[in-house]
């Protein structure tokens, strides 16, 4: 029997592009996202599944409804996400803030005048703050608590276009996370809508996966992500300016309020094929570095391969750990140090078996919960700040494997805190079906099915399992069924 | 949303060798099974799977516990079975009665004198007995109903030796159902135990599904069933025996109880290869009739292929319906007419997907819920009597196709009702993981897993869903998610 | 590159039931096996695949244009097999011979008397003795060497009713094997079938695979083999009656030749599945000593589990190695001290891959090459008399591992002549396809397809292998594409 | 049985860049392709299988070698490709030539002085192209015929630059067939080379393909083609302008040899899902003329979709095809008519089935015959002029079908004669192992098997088969095995 700890939230993880839209009225065409997903170009190459995201599930119009479901489920949280092209659908770089720069190029600190932030306040749109605090507020006025996150992938269109980068290069058009500009307008953005939804959040996030951006855009091209343009130089890039993007950010929302301040990152767990090989060895650590702690590494003590300067050190007060599976590295001369075996962890046959024998997700996912409980152990070790799952789920769509995906991992997360690592909280991913990026509704992660025709909920049978165990407020050991 | 009519009854089939044993003193050595499945040559073999039932779940040690989940789950009835060998370890044969053959050599009639009674009541174990009784008691006691069956496969080794049947030959060994005495002295039990037990009982069962028991044993021999002798004339006269036996038990047992007294029967739905080849279609309605049909037509119409004789007429009060899955035939010139084609009801390959890209469960069983519904509506309109469906679950270890499985033929079943088949409830099969005859311990059917080691027990998520169904009494429209 | 030694032969392997029959009028009603596989209960239970040998390739009519084929291809060998029932369709037993037994039952010796002799020839069928002598004829006259064996698993049924011993019990029916009178009658036809046919032969062999036919018939009942009855004790006792069977046909032939007399015996190789585990090991040991050499210690040393005798010793001249794959096995506490490991050797996937990742034949047979060189290895270790492989071949209906199975196996054995074994020759199996038992036509050994409603025959790709290896007379490097 | 008709060409087809190098000192590095599969951001990405073509089988080192086996397979034509790259390193855009357009862009003619042509001798690279003569001299010297083809995919990368393209843009680099530039110096190229190598063809072609490299380059870039860059409108260019360029390497090259000019493309056959199914049958015929005859048509009738002009009539006298396998469509009503269906054609499981039970080869292509004979009966009717089938093979490392493959297609070729098709020739793709694109060493087309490491060639089965069809000049009866 695995006993959630005193005060420990369970819950559910939502983003704003994948949930919002469904209905006439509510779409926003004005990011990245929407231009990638809709261009004929994209879809005839197979590149993006060629659905679309305002046939979505429609959180933005259901979302009584579907907190009426998340609280019958005995959810006690909500992470969610604000779109920044809603907030702001036209630029506002002519806004005005003060930037230094040290030696590096790293934006060091900004500055924004009274007068900046009420021109913010003029430039953004309104209705789409009111439609936001009515759907925030739904949620906190039935004594729940709120994560809210400010990024979730999407970029406003101006400032990332991915199919004019695609045609006419990175340098001549709005290049999103490659640009210092995009640093400073988060920066901007962030400091306004915390100010105007303070009241709601019981903790923030600047960012979710800096990492899944930076590498699906420019490195693993074939996941079908903007701008789609390998180049080991531009995700470096990217990381980086996201991670000068969160510092400024954090500065300046800590002008507003003394709630926590973190970043959502996504964590694999490396394993080396052959664990008596220093060379695998060598490499599951080296791609581990790389992947799971240069970028956090950078905020905790200003220094990494991405970055070097006081400005970005102590910048978590929390980490969000998404964690799907792990990832079976060897050494390798060539490249980076490190290459994937396909067989395991992200590189298996959807629906198959992984060469451990376990079963893999539609996605081609294996289920690895260990890799859950090492890796809160691990950064734990590394950082001592609190930790949350903030994502952890299985495409899933007939909920042949969710139940004991959602005990083992579940039971993984109690496990670390049983080992006294200070993880707060279990945020699934997600509560209902919704739109899985390239994938589009091929994926489906929900606890509840969503009819995309006729936007009805169903409840699969994880969610009574997940409801017994929320309400219970522990793992009773009946239910280990695997 | 599918209600369940008023006073329909949900809950659990159970039978006796596969639940009862698995603690020291509550072995039962004394069947054709016990022998069977400890035979080193068939073992040996592969016939058999080399598990042994007296390390199975041991519910007539751990009936209370048992009982507790299935009232927590919402069961209102269970179906259970009396070992005839229990009651019975030695024989009843010089126990005399009066017997009427016609010129068929059917026994038309059996009269048991007041003598004859008091020597069965002397015979019997009592010992074994009470332990039924408080088996029994334990559940009617919670206001729960039961329908009790008096056989369940196994038999008495005194009436059946399989392992002599199959070196000697049937003449020169307790041959079971293939001998007449198994008529006249199963009657005898059913009389007793029926005595015994009247009060418990709010239906009752005397045979369970006959004609597995037939093809199983003298057919289909790679099934490991005993005595595993490939025989059409013997499979008939099996048939035969036991339609005779269940109208003499029908007979005595009626005077002593009114209530109703049926069988329970194992149907498969029968589908033409191709709906527009007469040949094919003409295959499936033979094969039905041969397998689904010609043994109730005996018991409702006193006439079929097995025998003609008004003895036999009007001995059904109603039918237990035992369905899984269903068989896909071609017409074929050689043979019986038919030829089961591979890839399809239960000819798939285990834990893969049939031909028309269903999920098969562990043992190779296509999901077919269309099929019940069918076979209850085809029933009804047949012998326009009640019926229940008695049996009707999955093989499916890390429970990845139950909870679809059990809504999905929950619903065929409250179809049928809204098409005015006169359902009277639905029995899932089964509560608990048990001894699944010649494969042991590797199919695993329970709602609640058992660790056959330590005996405990663990609600898979089906389990929740069934609670959730069974308590409102609906199919509620949200749990559709398939 | 590996060179064929001076000598070696190279050709095919065919037998009498599996060959013969396809065109009316070469029919042979008179065999178990003829009555086994027209049984309408074993093909109802699905113990027979329902083909029948009458509709076989046709090779007793064809002689002439097959022996054309295998000449085209480079043989220089065939070993064909005489089927006892064609020679005696009416039993022999009442023809006196004198026998001697010892304590233990074994008959030490068999007198022919000159009158006994002239009885046998007048009981003979002269019309199927003068249809083989064309046979023979036509393919030695070629210039080509012949090996000829006196029975391949098919026994009269004046000898073996198979459905009789299922139905009345193995004493109350001619039980082939399990009896003496067998053995004697077996040396009976022997000798006299010797003595008509020796100017053909180079070398004769007794019996083929002596193992297969105790160990299907009476242990691997699935195999569908007659009599089907799970029996270790009948089991053994057909080795055992198989191995007197052949010492004393060998002492009659050796009246009447100086050729090399042998036995052809089905060989597996055994592996143990973790080979630092002493438990694996010893299994392993065990297994192949009850499989491999129990028979041929008997008949070598004169002393084995089967049975101590002087008069079985030194009684085999050249030993024919069958060899189809391998066999991984554990230890086991229960039973014979050893189990088998699914997903290795004999026990695979059709079609698929094994757990070792080797293609499986449409048999399921792990192909493994390396088993052939080690059981000749350890076969002339232990005996020190010379070998030849008498079967190896795969069925592969479209030829899709042919090629490589011919040059692996075909290397091994000329590995193990490198070694310094004295392995004298390599038949394939098979020329054409034939009728392959329990499966009938659905498993295809041929190198030549044989199209069975027409009788053509076509060369799949590998008989063009075959053809540039036999006549090269050696594996050119350059043919080593696996 | 099929013959050969009359002076029908057998052999074998070859492309440079695939085949050449393997040997230090005769690399290439002045293509797009060596920049491309050189790219670390491509490798990382994934996009490209990270072998190197340096690595190669070796043919310019050893053709002596290869053509010995060749010949001794029995072929008596080879198609060989010449590396624009090799020829001239360096660019060739400062040689002046006069070039006319029309009002659409179209370049109607280029004239080329005398002076311009000495000029292109002297910038050529004579020791590449007397290693080109060194390798073609071997070949015709032995009595055959020679069939060169000018461009197979490779670009000088003065003229194609794929990395600068993705990330300057395609205005900002050399963009290889979007500009007209490319056009210009393909048909200097053209001319040069035919003048220096006429004495050796027997038949020229100018391009390879030029609908994979516009549909893999533009549209299907998870093929992992350069550029890489999914845009119908550049798919659409590149098709236009290697017709165009077509046309004026015709008009110039017919300036110096009466021989045979024509085209090399991949035709795959289409078919509708539902033949029924008016939008399927639609959509099946939209699809064809898109991929199949857009460009053809653009070539014989001098108008289609692409482009319209007088100077493009009539340019083709003779057509390669290039067969690999079909596709199945069905009507869309988004994008550009139609989709296509997985599970057929290219798009299945490596070394799986295809939805309609037919083998798959490595690289997931169904194995579909009758495409074969049906795209050169279409074909034929349309255009009326001779047709050779370039290219057909199957990546098939272990020759499990190849043997099947190389007999049904040739088969299809044969029977399409039979109806009066004027097809002259059958060429496999290929002799050996080569360097097959973004998927490197993975996929094994050859007949002959290369061991990379050693350069050691190996006969595969299907060699065999094909030395016994071409050397008898018919695929007799008696190898159709299938």
């Amino acid at each position: 029997m695995l006993k959630f700890p005193s005060g420990f939230i369970i819950g559910f993880s939502e983003s704003g592009f994948q949930f919002e839209m469904g209905y006439p009225g509510f779409e926003d065409p004005n990011t990245d996202w929407w231009i990638w997903v809709h261009d004929q170009d994209n879809i005839m190459s197979g590149l993006v599944s060629g659905h679309l995201p305002e046939n979505g599930p429609g959180y933005l119009a259901l979302y009584k409804k579907d907190h009426d479901i998340a609280e019958r489920l005995g959810a006690d949280t909500l992470r969610i996400g604000i779109e920044w092209s809603r907030v702001f659908p036209r630029p506002t770089r002519e806004i005005p803030v003060n930037i230094d720069k040290d030696e590096e190029g790293v934006i060091v600190s900004i500055d924004i005048s009274e007068a900046a932030i009420n021109q913010l306040r003029e430039k953004a749109d309104k209705n789409q703050v009111e439609k936001y605090k009515g759907l925030l507020k739904d949620w906190v006025s039935r004594g729940k608590k709120l994560i809210i996150n400010l990024n979730h992938f999407t970029l406003p269109s101006w400032i990332h276009e991915p199919i004019q980068v695609r045609t006419r290069g990175v340098e001549s058009a709005p290049s999103g996370w490659l640009s210092d500009e995009t640093v400073v307008e988060f920066a901007k953005y962030a400091y306004y809508i915390v100010s105007e939804l303070e009241e709601y959040a019981d903790a923030w996030s600047t960012l979710n996966e800096p990492n899944a951006v930076a590498t699906a855009g420019y490195l693993n091209t074939k996941s079908g992500f903007p701008p789609g343009i390998p180049s080991f130089e531009y995700t470096i890039r990217a990381l980086r300016n996201q991670a000068i993007a969160h510092a400024r950010a954090y500065d300046l929302i800590k002008q507003v309020t003394k709630k926590p301040v973190g970043i959502i990152y996504n964590f694999m767990w490396f394993e080396p094929l052959n664990p008596v090989n220093s060379e695998d060895v060598k490499a599951a650590s080296t791609a581990s570095y790389m992947y799971n702690y240069a970028f956090t590494d950078t905020l905790i003590h200003g220094e990494s391969l991405l970055a070097a300067s006081e400005s970005l050190r102590r910048k978590l007060d929390w980490i969000g750990v998404n964690y799907y599976t792990r990832m079976v590295v060897a050494g390798e001369k060539k490249g980076p140090g490190w290459r994937y075996i396909p067989g395991y962890g992200f590189i298996c046959t959807p629906g198959g078996v992984s060469k451990a024998d376990r079963p893999c997700s539609e996605f081609g996912w294996e289920i690895y919960p260990e890799g859950l409980e090492n890796i809160l152990v691990e950064l734990f070790n590394k950082y001592r700040i609190p930790l949350i799952v903030t994502e952890n789920g299985i495409a899933d769509s007939m909920d042949k494997h969710r139940s004991s995906y959602l005990i083992t991992h579940l039971a993984s997360t109690l496990k670390a805190v049983e080992k006294g690592v200070d993880v707060r909280g279990y945020l699934h991913w997600s509560l209902i079906d919704n739109y899985e990026w390239a994938m589009g509704f091929n994926m489906r992660f929900g606890l509840v099915k969503v009819d995309f025709d006729t936007k009805k909920r169903f409840l699969r049978p994880s969610a009574l399992l997940f409801r017994e165990i929320s309400l219970r407020r522990e793992i009773p050991e009946e239910l280990f069924f695997m």
